[in-house]
Parts: C-alpha cells; structure tokens; sequence
C-alpha cells in the first residue's frame, strides 16, 4: 500500500503478440505485482488482453473492464460514433483517476505495442497531467505474424507500408503497389475489399494472411486460399524481397 | 548437456531496443540458460546486442563473437562489397553449425526484432534445412523510438512509412510527402540527404531525431536542432495525426 494522499501511476504495457512469455520482463513484472489491473474489451466477451494476462494476476487484484460501447449500428464514418468513443474514453479516464486516487497503481493490460494502433493511446491524452503515466512498449502484432510466416519481412533498403483495411479500394491499391513489403491490419469484413486491392496490384502471389499469430490457432494461409477471417486478429503480410548479401 | 549425436537448435533472439528488461520473457529465459551464444559486432568493438546481455550470461558461456569485415573502403553499391558479406555470411553459418554439432543449443543474440532488417537473416536462410532454427520476435528499435518520444505514432487509419536513409534523395522526398507517419532508420552519414529531404517535404516541423531508445544516453531532438547523430541508433520519426475520438 502507498501512502494515503499520493497518486498511483497508470502503466499502459504492451502484453505483446498474445502469448505470455512473448510479454516483455518488464510486462511481466508489472502485471504480475498489480493490485488493480484495467482492459478493454467487447460488451460481453473476456478480453483479449485479460487472457493474455490468464494465470499471471495476483489473487486479490481489483478488475477494471472497459466495455467498448456497442457501436455497430452507427456507421463508422458518423459523427456519433466519434462521439460516442470519445464520451466512453471520457469515461475510462475517470475510472482510471479515481482508481488511481487511493495510491494505487493501475496496470492498463494492452495487446501489442500501446503506441501502434492502440486504444490505450485515447486515454494516455486524456491522462496527461492528471495522474503519472508510464509505457511499457511491446512486441507488436504484427511482429508476432510476420515471425508466425518464418520469414524475415524486410531486407536491406526495402519499404516497408502499415496500411489499415479501413482505407478506400483506390488508395489501398496504390499503397500496394508503391511498397516492397506491405502490413494490412484491420482486415475483417474488409476482406473482399483487400483481396480485390491485391490483386489489382498484382501482388496476390506474394500475399499472406495471419491469424491469431503467436496465439492458439495461429495460422498462415495464402491470400489466395483464405475463405474468411477472424474480424480482428487477421494480418496481410507481403514480405519485402531486397539486397541479400 | 544434450544427447551426443544430436544437433543443437539455433535461435536467433529478438533482445529489443536495448533495455535488458524490455526482452521478452522466452528472450530472458534463452539467454540465461544458453552454453553457447554468438553476435555479430564490429571488429574491435563489444558489440551491442552483446552489451545489451551484459550480466545475463552464465559463468561457464561460450561467446562466438561475429565481426562484420571491414567493408568502409568498399562502396555499398560496389559488387566486391555484396561478395565480402556473402562470404563473412558464410563464414558465420560454418561456425554456428560446427557449434550445434556437439549437441548444445546456440543462441544468437540480436538487435530489436531478427526478422526486421536484422543481420540474423541471412543466417537464418543459410541455415535452412542444416540445423534446427527457432526465432524469438523482438520489441523493434523504432517502437523503443516512438515510446521515447512519450506520443503515439499512428492513429486510427495513418499509413505508417518505414524507409532507410540509404534510398536516393528523391525517392525519400516522395516517401515523406507520402505518408501519415513515418520511421527512418539506418541515418549515421545520410543525414544530411535526409534533412533536406524532409524538408523538401515540408515536414520538418513534425519529425524528432531518437538516439539510443531505451539505452543510457537516450536522447529526443527535434531534427530542426540535431547537430549529428550517432550512425548506427539513430531513428527518425514523424508522428501520424490520425482520427482519434
């Protein structure tokens, strides 16, 4: 217990690909010592994080799910849907100060690295100058799929572009086309959309799908041979081809 | 001490951006535990993935330092230069697999992430189908870069750019107009071209030189104020701007 009147440190730390010992020592020290640990997740579901973490929590731990409001139903280009995420953000951060109000210190459980794509990032601005705030960085997921595949993805002076599926058709074939080595993230029901990129850009031969890389069921499918994905843990990969001595 | 006859495995070890507690857990427990370890390091130098296991090693370690020839007088784009690596390449697949030979594991220690524009590569594809090859991902350099910065570096649907300084001076133009956010690395000499390129893209006002991420000395400077740079830890950054709610 800290001294009554201090304010805890909100860590953000990167839990890495998804498996535990891929976490780095530093992860594992925070997580494992955490009187309060925080995550998102789906209304509903465990958590991808929190099973990350699975067997590691101390047994007197206080848990802080943040349940992302559902938002399906709004289409994603609608203003209240930014509203909507932003007033749950707002709302995170408060839990999280006032948790951090009685000395303690809160442990944010974040997939892969906490400043590449990550949600922990909304409540990092939010947090500025309220509370201490510390980040841990982790091996990101894409690391983990690109290791799943047994492949290196870039060589010597290769480009290397992380492109979110989320983009227009157009700009995704342009961006497919203009790189050595490619990363697609946010893949799920922009499949179609990807595969159709891909192809216009005629990259299809070198195209690789990842799914729950580092994570039970990993797997690593051509492009060409993928029937569907798994919404969120699915990762295009084209491995660059650059200067091997 | 393993069965005599069998072949020790080879695991090429992501040890992170240098921090000894930012390697993951498996990268911790390889480490320890390994009779043999080999990395590459300039000739006359300790080596810094080798100074990064400072500590970690076992009494009883058998190092296998690898020193990169000393290719300074030959031009990168020069053919001998190519051949002087192949062969210095070659060389170090020998040695890591007479090493495995008597049985023991070997555990090549390496920089950020091995399968991320890592020297390890090219003894991973020598060593194919000789000796057992297992590699442990990494916290890349750049995500120990962006973490230094204390800011995030994509948002929502940011395309992340990853060049080598080495490109010509109009190619890195194009890539920095191009881009959300934007990773460059291997600077040292090409600083100068880089500068002007990131200004010819008008992006000066957004990009940070990080030297020596998670290692003592580590330093964050807007490239508007750098003076020179280390040639080997040297990262540049620009942040994406992205849509965040």
């Amino acid at each position: 217990m800290k001294d009554a009147g201090t304010i805890g440190t909100i860590h953000g730390v990167g839990l890495g690909p998804g498996a535990m010992d891929l976490m780095s020592v530093r992860a594992d020290r925070l997580v494992r010592g955490a009187r309060q640990v925080a995550y998102f997740r789906k209304a509903g579901r465990f958590g991808h994080a929190r099973r990350t973490a699975e067997g590691m929590l101390r047994p007197d731990v206080v848990e802080i799910p943040m349940e992302y409001p559902v938002t399906t139903e709004i289409p994603f280009s609608h203003p209240e849907y930014n509203a909507c995420l932003s007033a749950f953000y707002a709302r995170c951060t408060e839990q999280l100060v006032a948790a951090a109000g009685n000395g303690e210190d809160v442990v944010v459980l974040c997939e892969g690295d906490p400043f590449f794509y990550g949600s922990f990032m909304h409540l990092h601005s939010r947090l500025a100058g309220r509370t201490p705030v510390e980040v841990v960085p982790g091996i990101t997921g894409m690391a983990g799929a690109w290791n799943a595949t047994g492949l290196p993805i870039t060589w010597g002076d290769d480009v290397l572009t992380v492109a979110m599926a989320t983009l227009p058709e157009e700009e995704l074939v342009r961006r497919i086309r203009d790189t050595d080595a490619l990363v697609v993230m946010k893949i799920g029901r922009n499949l179609p959309k990807l595969r159709r990129a891909v192809a216009a850009a005629g990259r299809e031969d070198g195209a690789w799908l990842v799914e729950h890389a580092a994570m039970p069921g990993q797997s690593v499918t051509r492009l060409a041979d993928a029937q569907s994905v798994t919404p969120y843990f699915a990762i295009l990969l084209i491995h660059g081809q650059g200067r091997r001595p």
